[in-house]
């Protein structure tokens, strides 16, 4: 049985303060937490209730594990139903990062994403179309957040996101910069070669001014009905969609 | 200002039950109203903070309104951040249901969509590729929960939503089906014709069994990476992109 003071302990993870001060992150549910096993991140521990206990032979021979009543996982959960089992993983430390690491692919850049369900929908959908990198604006929601992990579905453990400022970042670049806008070419008449970032915006107010520039390639997805704008997360989708279909069908 | 039972009579509305027993439901934020004052919807009644009152003046010529005070709006409002004016909204009667309103354009057909935010943006973005129909089983998410007409962002005020026994309706239908499904053709290479369904399934379970047949064309958003699964907002979104873009396209 987990002591008090160690179920405050993770409860506390549910703050962004204290997941920075103890650099541990809170993973919910089996799925998730294989993916989280076969990637590069350390899991520290799970927690785990006795119904799907006999379901973790695997992990169990590697990560240090407790069992947990269903009433405790309650308390510890981000969850409004908990999944039975809850791993706490440990924040990485960013690597040195090269520009090379992003020739020849797509990367989404995301300037002020809000919506931790947003966030999180979008780094599934880069995963399904193969997307390897994201990159995110200093004041995008946090990766970490329960909300942000729940919706990624375990793709979080395949892609690789840093924060950074973004002027200074697309300042140093060299590959093709596409923008997502209201007032740009037809997503569908573009060529969008074989390499390059995709700036996405703020879900209320687009691209913060200064970080698309002349060189920049203002691309916008047509309307053909009424509504006034597209959630973000749809929007980086068709564009995953788009790019994904003509890059990896040219390769095919 | 309003009386308590006023505020509580509004508040009841955050339920079903009570939406359902009065005819009525919530709508939050002036271009939400508005888009449902340019409609065939009725505005019952709109309550309005003195911040916003100054900008309600086409709106207060026609319809009930009431000055409310900021901790009143609170009291009733569906948000975390209250927009300063809330209305209600007459459901209406479902009209008698023609399957001619469907030929020469594209429908969505929803099996047992839950989660409310999804079920918004999936109107959201019917409304930019110009779809005017969507037919949902009977055990989606109601279309007039505050959840869903927020998501909506008043794309929920042009979409015709008909909740219906699914088996019943496509058994008499003469429309080519098609089916969102992870083992069929590739989407990139579909022709969708000029009119047809196309039917998206629940969030965990799919498709429900006996929906699809031998008639019904199933068809796949390609996998390029590793997700296991994409959001159903996603790929409904995705589906409206590849066929507005070619139904749209091949119009003009």
């Amino acid at each position: 049985m987990l002591s008090k003071s160690q179920l405050q302990f993770i409860k506390s993870l549910h703050q962004k303060k204290f997941r920075k001060e103890h650099g541990l992150f809170i993973v919910e549910g089996l799925k998730s937490i294989t993916d989280f096993f076969h990637s590069d991140y350390a899991i520290h521990s799970i927690y785990c209730t006795p119904k799907v206990e006999p379901k973790i032979d695997i992990l169990k021979k590697k990560i240090k594990h407790y069992p947990i009543s269903e009433r405790d996982l309650e308390v510890i959960s981000t969850l409004k139903a908990p999944q039975g089992i809850l791993a706490l993983i440990e924040i990485p430390n960013d690597p040195p990062f090269y520009e090379e690491e992003l020739r020849n692919r797509f990367t989404l850049v995301l300037d002020t994403i809000q919506d931790p369900g947003n966030l999180g929908t979008i780094i599934r959908t880069a995963d399904w179309f193969g997307i390897k990198h994201i990159i995110c604006s200093e004041e995008t929601v946090e990766s970490f957040n329960p909300k942000v992990v729940q919706a990624t579905m375990g793709s979080l453990a395949r892609i690789s996101i840093r924060y950074t400022n973004l002027h200074a970042f697309l300042k140093g670049i060299k590959l093709p910069v596409f923008a997502a806008e209201l007032n740009g070419q037809s997503i569908y008449k573009t060529d969008f070669g074989k390499e390059g970032l995709l700036i996405l915006g703020n879900e209320g107010n687009g691209i913060m001014p200064g970080l698309v520039n002349d060189k920049t390639q203002r691309i916008t997805i047509p309307r053909f009905g009424n509504a006034e704008s597209l959630n973000v997360a749809v929007s980086a989708a068709i564009f995953c969609s788009e790019i994904g279909k003509k890059y990896n069908l040219d390769k095919s």
